[in-house]
């Protein structure tokens, strides 16, 4: 199904319904919240995706999933292999496990070590690298070359992209019409599913992606037309540093309305208020949507606006909000 | 309907129906959670009724909009008057705003000034004590006379009992069969309502009451058969300090099972290991159960159990495991 657009295989609504098939027996449904506190507070109807209840913490897990359980068996006997240092190496890891086949994963040797439990617990294998981009590149290739896995990258991959665009189908399920739909946006995978299930079934839905100020590339990315790649942005919101790849922008700049940005410290208000209020765990990159919901009320207001909470692994022995 | 029995207003299962039709439209029917991953650390399936999802942050909302709706229209002219540092002090707060009449609550000067702020924000009045029992007592006389409210005790009246029974009858509608139901006991209200309603509803469900080996009064006022007030318990479970009374020493020593204890230690590390693998804020108190049934495996293990997470109104610039 599908597309092959200038070289690139783009992934299709009917991609999204098979992969929602796919992966449904291995993911959670996940429930949306709504808080009366947030309702009253934005002058908007916010209804939260809450994907950091997901299967091992993150929406990440749909895309690796169906990446997982798309392989043939002769695929599948190889095994799978990414690099990543945080959630896609988590979901690629349990995905792989569900299945039974072996999951190689290259993370820099400083990713912290609670993230490297979890990929072992999982039955993921780790191989270290640098914390460099010529280091991971070197690691992975050897890597891959050695186990003969199928590379599943985080997010510039069809299949991945076609997993990660269940979650807004599903959340279109469960709320009665939708406005808006802001999710944060890093290397795009998120965004771009949500843009695919949305394009069709929803095209009246605006799509907003959600940007720290400091790792704000995406959103220069799209006024300046074409992909600006960031070398080395540091945010608290560590889920979203990575650049745009020629995939994702396809979607984004088709697709998405608009891209708003917050600063560290509104990032880290909306994450502890979300805590305290909700009550629920959520990344700091979660909360950059709602942080911009906060700045750009009049955005929002008398809109029915449906936010993607995007994951809830969370070292909590160092908050941001504790020196 | 409520029976007098040696003198005390005893609520019944009617009580508790009339308090849940009375008390629908201002709380939440909070869902249950289920996990996995602390299914497979039990071997018990476990249902997680989680009250820190509640209206307020905790299910004593229940009891106290039980009280302040059930009052006829001459009594509610006058508010309502209580002494807590807690979550009843937010509650009644809460349930008064709804009904826009005054609630008066005397609150020790040391109370958190985030708690404080909140019982402010929900409408409430606060008159400060010093942090002792003649203090609070004074002070209170004089608030209660001076205002002329209704007086809503946090958990020895037989209205919030009712109120807080409402609690257990929504959990066995949201589950297909229970074996046992835990929940922490410090004044015994939650379990005093759980007995209540189960002991009609589902007499074969086992209640087991959860508390802190450092504030063991409960546990060792059921191994004695009679009330035993400890002075001033320490525990980071700081819902669970107060001691049994008349009323919940009634429904404790007629229904309940067991009481188990757990170490400090212990419940940090069960309330830790909540936020860190179901994404939920819950307070030190609510970890009890889980901790009890983390150190008796073998009484849980193979059992359908439902846990009661009491409430999420922690100060997250505290936080036990972060010193």
């Amino acid at each position: 199904m599908m597309k092959d657009i200038a070289g690139m295989i783009i992934p299709t609504y009917d991609d999204m319904l098979e992969a929602h098939a796919r992966i449904a027996p291995h993911i959670h449904r996940t429930p949306v919240l709504t808080s009366s506190f947030f309702n009253d507070l934005t002058g908007a109807q916010l209804f939260f995706k809450c994907e950091n209840f997901q299967k091992a913490g993150a929406f990440k897990v749909r895309g690796a999933t169906n990446a997982v359980f798309g392989l043939s068996e002769e695929e599948a006997a190889k095994g799978v292999c990414t690099h990543s240092s945080g959630n896609h190496a988590l979901s690629l890891s349990y995905a792989a496990g569900r299945r039974g086949i072996p999951c190689h994963v290259v993370m820099p040797r400083t990713a912290p070590t609670a993230k490297k439990e979890a990929v072992r617990g999982y039955g993921g294998t780790i191989t270290e690298c640098e914390p460099s981009t010529s280091s991971r590149e070197a690691v992975f290739a050897e890597v891959q070359a050695r186990t003969g896995g199928d590379f599943v990258h985080p997010y510039n991959d069809p299949r991945v992209i076609a997993g990660q665009g269940t979650c807004s189908a599903e959340l279109m399920e469960q709320t009665d019409g939708l406005d808006m739909v802001i999710a944060p946006i890093g290397g795009g995978g998120m965004i771009s599913g949500t843009c695919l299930t949305l394009s069709t079934l929803a095209p009246e839905v605006r799509i907003i992606a959600a940007e720290p100020e400091q790792a704000d590339d995406a959103c220069r990315s799209f006024r300046a037309g074409h992909i600006i790649a960031d070398d080395a942005p540091e945010t608290i919101a560590d889920g979203l540093k990575v650049p745009l790849k020629e995939l994702t922008w396809h979607f984004v700049s088709n697709h998405v309305t608009d891209i708003l940005t917050a600063s560290e410290e509104e990032i880290i208000a909306a994450m502890k208020l979300t805590w305290q209020r909700m009550k629920i765990v959520i990344e700091a990159s979660c909360a950059v949507p709602l942080a911009t919901i906060l700045k750009n009320r009049d955005r929002f207001a008398g809109k029915r606006v449906g936010v993607i909470i995007t994951g809830g692994n969370v070292d909590l022995d160092t908050l941001p909000w504790i020196r």
